[in-house]
């Protein structure tokens, strides 16, 4: 198809596809003419995947750009071209202060992931496991319980959905469509995720402290 | 406890907390003469919070303020002061689009909470569940699965996660305190949830695609 169609099809303008190709986030069509070049679905897909990533991801352009390249770098196995697509989608944390809530954090993320038995994500280090570390420092200066046992049931959970995700993304059936799938699902479940928590904190808070209206009077629209 | 003494015991910098005064972050002190002023441990309390709502939870000064000012509305009810604290957190997502993916979003969304069993979120409108359709629908967009049946975990996962957060909530003794920390872990968890999940996928596509053979297709029997 030609860039018009393109560009019809995906609702995303001419000019940004256009900026999309200079940026690289957008792999060249078929040159057809010396001015015209054409675009299969592999584009359309890509290009839905790059908007969804800047707009509902608030995913910068460079960081777009670095997931791209990894998810197409044929020299990796498929596990280190999913992890290296991910990854690149990881803000790596400021530097770690190097207090004590900082050296009780590392101790009690070490033993969560030993309970967890993540042996991988413990040998390699990841932006992810920085962000982990400096997070639960944070909780430990302001004195909330963050030991393991308290950080354990979060373990479990994200253990739990990322078996849905990766069973996600092995429904697709080729090995690209994989890569594009994990980098979506990690970028855009992230939203649902956490959206999902707040409404679930708003319906156990009413649970809760909402003397008796909510449970006593009739369930509106039940 | 003077200016100096906060400072030395938040190790917040004397200059970011006569901002923090200025911008109504922090109470005022307790004046003791017409140039100084007493801080006590409710003050060193406030700080650490505010500090690491800004610095690990990147929320906007504005907001973090807006945060502050609800928590502290004597006029609401428990259940109320603790929603907007929290709700102040959330960024009122973008127009919705209204086009058939949202369309599609807001069905599912709508039969999800149905099943979920949480009325009272389905009744009150909130930013978090504008963030929801709007992620669902740029999943559908994207052509991934985002029915009732693939956000039903999700959702399970979301309310035993609320149920240990507000068990953690309530292990404060005061009414505050409680609206301090569901603050505190609405946004610090934030980031240890999502790094936990990101590990969780590393540790998982390790156990599935480790070896460099892509396991394209469903899984048999999934």
């Amino acid at each position: 198809m030609r860039l018009a169609e393109l560009s019809e099809r995906s609702g995303v303008s001419a000019a940004t596809i256009k900026y999309y190709l200079r940026e690289g986030l957008l792999q060249p069509g078929e040159r057809v003419t010396a001015t015209q070049a054409a675009y299969g679905e592999e584009h359309l897909r890509r290009l839905r995947l790059v908007r969804a990533l800047i707009q509902i991801g608030k995913v910068p352009v460079a960081v777009a750009r670095e997931v791209v390249a990894a998810a197409e770098d044929a020299s990796l196995d498929h596990h280190l071209r999913l992890g290296a697509a991910t990854q690149a989608l990881s803000r790596a944390p400021g530097p770690a202060e190097d207090d004590e809530a900082t050296e009780a954090a590392r101790g009690s993320v070490d033993a969560l992931l030993k309970q967890l038995g993540w042996p991988c994500v413990q040998d390699e280090p990841s932006p992810a496991l920085g962000t982990l570390v400096a997070s639960v420092a944070a909780l430990v200066r302001l004195g909330y319980p963050c030991d393991t046992a308290h950080l354990l049931p979060y373990g479990r959970l994200a253990a739990d959905l990322a078996v849905f995700d990766l069973d996600t993304v092995q429904e697709q059936p080729t090995a690209d469509g994989q890569i594009e799938a994990a980098v979506a699902l990690t970028v855009l479940y992230e939203p649902v995720l956490l959206s999902l928590r707040r409404l679930a904190h708003i319906h156990e808070s009413a649970r809760r402290f909402r003397g008796g209206e909510s449970t006593a009077g009739p369930r509106p629209g039940a």
